[in-house]
C-alpha cells in the first residue's frame, strides 16, 4: 500500500485544472429550435432589416403629422378614412393632406403617411374620421431597420443563447447556427466491486453510482456524457478501458485513485501521459487525480460516491464549463445558522453538506462513502482548511446544488 | 376596431393563471441517465441495503478492535496479518485474536473483525503488523445499509431529481423512474404577416419570432414545445389551428390577441371556450389574453416579441412549473444603480430591461415590437403601476434572465 506522500491545497487544484481546460474549437450546426443555451460559434449578421418596412406600431389611422397640429377633445381635426391596410398587405394608395388610412398594428406605413393615431383617440363615422390628439412625425410608427439593421451583428461569437437571443436570430430569417459542440466526457467507472444497475449483485459487489451522478453534472454543464463499460482493477483492463475512451474531450475515471495496492488509475496516467497532482487537502475527495494522456485532459476521482460527485461539483463543472465555453458557474447562496456543531478535518478545505430545514442548515454529511450525504442535502457550506470546527448558530453561507 | 374595455392588474392575472395550472398527473418511464432534472412520480424504495455488507472504509487492516487497545507509536501491538481481502472479494477467513486481515477500502469485513486501522496508522514486515493507534469497535468500517437500509425510501414522489439523487437511485440497483410527463406545449403564431424563417420574404410580411422565443422558455422550464404551422387571420384558420392543438396540455397562440377588427383569438376562445381575462396592466404585454378550451389552457400572447417573451417569462413560466411540478422559479438577482432617468407608463406594471454595464443598469427597452428590447439585456427591474418615473442612480434590483 501507498500512502499519500502529499496533497495540494484545493485552491492549486482548481488553478491546474482551469489550465489544463482548452475551450473547444469543435463546432457544429443546429437548427434554431435547439439552439437554446448553446454558445454561438461564428456571429449572426443580418442580412435584412427588422422590421423591413416601417409599420404601424399601433392599432390607428396613418397619418402626416402635421394634420393633426391642434388636434384635441374640443377641436378635433376630421379627416377622411380613404383606404384600410391590415397586416401582410401592401398598401397601394398614398396618404394625403387631409387624408388617413386604417391600419393595423404591425401592417406597413402607406406612402405619405408619417404618423399613426391610436385608434383610442379617434372617432369615427363612415370615411369621416376625428383624430382628438397631436400626433408628431414618427409616433407610433416601427421605422424599418429600428429593431435590427441588415449588415449589424445580431448576436456576436461566444455569446450563450437565449431565449431572446433566439427570437433575435429567428427575426432575420436564420433557421440555424454554428455552435460550439459539446464536450464529450467518457465516464469510466472502475472497480472489482462494481456493478451496472440491473445487474444482480454477487456478494462483496456494489451498484454503480458515480457514472450516474457525474453524467448528470456533465449534462448540466454543457457536456456530453458517454458511459463506457465498468473496467476491473487491472492495469490491463484498465489500459483497454482508457484505449475505447481516448477519442472523447475528457475522461473521467471514479474509483482507483486512492491509495490501495490496486488503485491503478494512477499507474496508469504515469505510464501513458502526465500526472498534474494526486492527492488534494479537500473533504471529502482527497484521492484524487488530474493529467492527461495524449492531450487529452483525465479525471481520476475517488471511487466513493460522496467524495466523487463533491469533486464533480468542485473540480469537474468548472473544467468543463471552460471547456464548453460556457460562463463561470455562480451557484445560488443562502445565508443560514448552522444547527449544531460540526467538527472539520483539520489541514483540508471541507464541503460540508447541509439540508435546511425551517431556514436552519441541519448537517447532513454522513461519510463520503454515503451518497445520500448529498442526496438527502440542499447545499454545503465551506470550512477553510486552518478550521477545525464551526459552531452551532454561526452565520454560514449555504451553496445551493441547483 | 375594439378598444380594450378593462385590463386587470398582474397579480390577478398571476393569480388566476396559477389557479388555471393543474399539476399534470401524466408519468412515463424513463431510464435513470434521463432522469435528473425531472419529478419523481413514484417513491423509490430501496430493495436492497446500500452498502449491501459491512465493509472497509479505509485501506488498511481489518482487526478486533480490543487487540488495539493501548497501542500507540512508542508501543505498537503486533498482530499477524492471516489474508488479505479486496474489493470485489469475498472474505474466506475469520479474524481471530491477535490477527487481522488486510483490506482495501470498500472490501467485505472479515468476520471477527470489528475495525479497520488505516494502513497509515501501521508498520508491516511480512506478516508481522505493527499497529500504531487504538480503534473502536466500528471505526473506519461502513456499516451495512448505514447509506440507505432495505426498505427505506430513497426519493419521495414530487421531487426534483438531482445528480445526487439519480445517484442515490442507482445505489440501490434500479435503472429507471416513473417520472411526470413534461407538459406539451402548442406554440400557434398567427398573423397574415408571419412568415416561417428560411422561406422567401414577401413584402410586408415579417419572419417569426415568438415560436422559437416561447420553444426556448418551455424547453427550460419544463415543457416539451410543439411548433404547429403558422396560422393566417381569419376565424376558419384559427379554429382549424386549435382543432390541430387540442391534445396538448396547453396551447399558445401568439398574435391575434390585440385589439384590431381581424384580432380573432379572443373571438375564438369566446366561441369555443371561457375567456379568464383579456388585458393586463403590465407593459409591455397588456394585450393578453387567458382562457380555455374543453378544459384545455389556452394562452393568447401579444403578437410583438418583446411583449410576448416578457409575458413567457411573466406569466407561461409560473403556469408551465406548476404544470409541470416544478418549483417556482426563483430567479437571479442583482442590485445595480440605474444608469439613466427612466419613464414608466402609467397604471401599468412595467418589466423594464436593463443591460448590465460595469456594474450599471443601462436601459436596454426599445420597442414592445422589438426583439433586441429584450436580446440586448441581461434582465429587468420593475416599476409599480403608480409610480411615473424612476430617477438616475436609483438602486434596482435586476432581476437577470438567466
Amino acid at each position: 500500500m501507498r500512502p499519500f506522500t502529499s496533497t495540494i491545497p484545493y485552491s492549486d487544484a482548481i488553478r491546474l485544472v482551469l489550465d489544463g481546460a482548452v475551450p473547444t474549437t469543435r463546432t457544429e450546426h443546429v437548427p434554431l429550435t435547439d439552439a437554446d443555451n448553446r454558445v454561438l460559434a461564428q456571429d449572426v449578421t443580418a442580412t435584412i432589416d427588422v422590421p423591413p418596412f416601417n409599420r404601424a406600431a399601433m392599432d390607428g389611422y396613418a397619418v402626416i403629422a402635421s394634420d393633426t397640429t391642434g388636434a384635441s377633445a374640443v377641436a378635433p381635426r376630421a379627416l377622411r378614412c380613404v383606404d384600410r391596410v391590415f397586416t401582410g398587405q401592401v398598401p397601394t394608395r398614398t396618404v394625403g393632406a387631409g387624408e388617413c388610412i386604417e391600419v393595423a398594428t404591425g401592417a406597413p406605413m402607406p406612402a405619405g403617411a408619417d404618423a399613426v393615431v391610436m385608434v383610442e383617440d379617434t372617432d369615427r363615422s363612415n370615411d369621416d374620421v376625428r383624430v382628438r390628439a397631436v400626433v408628431m412625425a414618427g409616433q407610433h410608427v416601427g421605422r424599418r431597420g429600428a429593431d435590427i439593421a441588415a449588415g449589424q451583428v445580431v448576436v456576436r461569437a461566444g455569446e450563450l443563447l437565449s431565449p431572446a437571443r433566439v427570437g433575435a436570430i429567428a427575426a432575420t430569417g436564420v433557421t440555424g447556427v454554428d455552435v460550439y459542440a459539446r464536450p464529450s466526457v467518457a465516464l469510466l467507472s472502475t472497480g472489482n466491486e462494481i456493478v451496472e444497475p440491473g445487474q444482480p449483485l454477487a456478494p462483496g459487489h456494489i451498484y454503480d453510482i458515480n457514472r450516474f451522478t457525474l453524467s448528470a453534472i456533465a449534462g448540466r454543464h454543457g457536456g456530453v456524457a458517454v458511459a463506457l463499460p465498468i473496467a476491473g482493477d487491472s492495469l490491463a483492463d484498465l489500459s483497454r478501458a482508457l484505449d475505447g475512451a481516448l477519442g472523447h474531450d475528457l475522461i473521467v475515471f471514479s474509483g482507483g485513485s486512492s491509495v490501495g495496492e490496486r488503485d491503478l488509475i494512477l499507474d496508469v496516467l504515469r505510464e501513458r501521459g502526465t500526472v498534474l497532482f494526486h492527492g488534494v487537502a479537500v473533504k471529502p475527495g482527497k484521492p484524487t487525480a488530474f493529467g492527461s494522456i495524449g492531450g487529452t485532459p483525465v479525471f481520476g476521482m475517488p471511487g466513493y460516491p460522496t467524495s466523487c460527485l463533491s469533486n464533480g461539483y468542485m473540480l469537474l463543472v468548472p473544467f468543463l464549463r471552460k471547456m464548453a465555453r460556457l460562463p463561470p458557474w455562480t451557484p445560488r447562496t443562502i445565508e443560514a445558522p448552522l444547527a449544531r456543531r460540526v467538527m472539520s478535518a483539520s489541514g483540508r478545505h471541507q464541503f460540508y453538506t447541509v439540508r435546511l430545514v425551517d431556514g436552519v442548515a441541519e448537517p447532513a454529511f454522513k461519510a463520503s462513502g454515503d451518497i445520500t450525504s448529498m442526496a438527502n442535502a440542499d447545499g454545503y457550506f465551506e470550512i477553510a482548511a486552518d478550521v477545525d470546527a464551526v459552531e452551532a448558530g454561526t452565520k454560514i453561507k449555504v451553496i445551493l446544488f441547483t
